[in-house]
């Protein structure tokens, strides 16, 4: 047992104070987990866009001072009542949605919708007493997808945590909780492409780039990047990506021109941004008779997804996923050992790298369209 | 060798002379089957809900004079050149759409959409030169759908016949060349409910009872039936429906009615109207993180359908299908063996039954929404 089991613990955290606002590193109280919790020691988080998106606060209630941050890599420090799975000492991923192997979504063998742990970014607090495990000076500071990596210690529900092979290293593996995993999933779990076959895939993020890699893997032969932003299409050469296809290159829809590259439509499309005309062109770029377009990017509260039925009629199939349609416990950490046994690699994600007090230049980066992933070391 | 072959056959048939007029029985001339065709004895036809809207000519450019008719049974007379895999004597079923066995849809395992044999419901002419083989004193009558099974002889492409069974009655399995087999198939083919899930069927037709009796045999518990038409209601308790859900009888709507009886949405939906606010249920009714909505009614021109992309994100599926996916060549033939089998009862489908020289009685039922088939018996 560790000496600070039972007590709480001081250490360092970048909080958002305001929306928008560069983090201030802050000496932050982390309580004890209580029934059902464990207090995880982060060694390593990286950004994504998500963290940006409820930082800028643009689009939803505004939660501040809160802790942002969820991909990250761990060690269990200590486990509250309740808690048989894991132990102090276990490396782990935190994750932003989670699986309380209770619900029927969890004995599903087909949903990882979580019922009691499902991501909810309008709840700041534990779900177990609706109070915050983080202080400073007494005054609570809100938790964040029920993770807050951008803190030396955090607090999460057991059902958060996925315990992985403690040989992985976790400045690496640590960006497996979160988009690069989604995107994979979304290829090899739901668009499932065959040998051969040929996939769109819009927006070439990291998340687009994680699905480029398990398109890879399932043998797709041709893989055509769709963006906007021509400066992705360098990095993406190094994921497989074998054409590219700039929409604004064109002057017909960027549907009918994948489907005059490829007699009729693509086998398989996966579409990686959010934006509902993406989705659209996603959709209706996909052959009739076999063709399967997944969605994978968090469309506006007001998108209308818009499209002839006859598409439909004309046997193609739409689907959308959440995080790859992984399990977060019983699945990541098979995620982690594609990366253990080469099947994946997950250093070309990784344009750069800060210590935590320098966590502001992560979101300049992003900010900027610099690169894929920053990683952010906890111990400097 | 029949002694008919090579010759050409008069015989009855009844003619579609303008939209929406009754059918009138007339001698007409067919001429022998030209290389790739074979001519086939009709025993057994019946009306199809496809057959009536062709002949209202509503919604289409019309074509008259015209011999109607897709769904029925018969035995090869005589076939043309380059014919092998069937031959005078074989009992077969002519499909509105055909298996070239060539093009890239045949050859994929997951398409039934013959490029070159795919319906098309504006050419009344044979596909390999471009002629019709009806002729009332020299002057031509347009096919219908490749069948045009209101006669007492047709000759359809080859590839739009399906050789079956010998054994099996004519009279009973001529129904399966169309709406019954489509329902069937999008059941067990594209829904693939799970044992003890539920199913809602939207449309209680022909189309949605083949639906209901794939949910059974798939071994679904609850089938919900969804239809605007209370009559329909007794008719479907034969077919394992066991709840009935009247959109009308509710002020909200009826996806919402459904989540509210099955805790949050069905397992599988299948529509089967072609109205696209149907199809938006029957989409949005299936639960989230495993729901399927299967799309089988034909929409109408410019229709669209629209939903808030979240409700795919939330990792439901919408998929399309065809004729229930089946292969007409390679698959049909299984379907009847089912008949045989009795794992399916086709008797309950049919509920009335004419001579051809009552065709239009037929119409009259269908328009009157009395009963489910009409068998027009071709002898008589």
């Amino acid at each position: 047992m560790s000496s600070t089991t039972g007590q709480v613990i001081r250490c360092r955290a970048a909080v958002a104070w305001e929306a928008g606002k560069p983090l201030v590193i802050e000496k932050v109280e982390v309580a004890p987990p209580k029934a059902m919790e464990v207090r995880l020691k982060i060694l390593f988080t990286s950004l994504c866009h998500t963290d940006l998106y409820f930082w800028e606060a643009k689009g939803q209630t505004p939660m501040f001072p809160r802790i942002l941050g969820h991909e990250a890599g761990g060690i269990v420090e200590s486990v509250g009542e309740g808690v048989t799975d894991l132990k102090p000492g276990d490396h782990v991923l935190p994750v932003f949605t989670g699986e309380c192997k209770e619900c029927a979504h969890c004995k599903s063998e087909e949903s990882n919708m979580c019922d009691l742990l499902r991501i909810n970014t309008d709840r700041g607090v534990m779900i177990g007493d609706g109070q915050s495990r983080f202080s400073i000076n007494g005054k609570p500071i809100y938790h964040f997808v029920g993770t807050s990596t951008f803190s030396e210690y955090t607090v999460c529900h057991v059902g958060s945590v996925a315990k992985i092979n403690p040989l992985a290293p976790l400045d690496k593996v640590c960006i497996l909780s979160c988009g690069i995993t989604t995107g994979l999933g979304a290829a090899l779990n739901v668009a499932q492409p065959k040998k051969g076959s040929t996939v769109a895939i819009f927006g070439l993020g990291a998340v687009g780039l994680g699905a480029a890699e398990g398109a890879r893997i399932a043998g797709a032969s041709r893989i055509i990047g769709i963006d906007m932003n021509p400066k992705r299409f360098i990095e993406a050469k190094k994921f497989g990506i074998t054409e590219f296809v700039n929409p604004k290159d064109h002057d017909k829809p960027v549907q009918e021109v994948l489907a005059e590259m490829t007699g009729g439509g693509v086998d398989r499309s996966i579409e990686c941004t959010g934006n509902v005309n993406a989705m659209i062109s996603a959709f209706e770029c996909v052959h009739d008779g076999w063709g399967v377009a997944v969605l994978v990017g968090v469309p506006n509260k007001d998108d209308v997804f818009k499209t002839h039925p006859m598409n439909l009629l004309n046997e193609r199939t739409l689907k959308g996923t959440f995080f790859g349609n992984y399990k977060p416990k019983s699945d990541l950490p098979s995620v982690v050992e594609m990366y253990m046994n080469k099947e994946i690699e997950l250093e070309k994600f990784i344009t750069h790298e800060v210590p935590l007090s320098e966590i502001n230049k992560a979101f300049d980066y992003m900010l900027g369209g610099d690169g894929l992933r920053c990683i952010i070391r906890m111990d400097t």
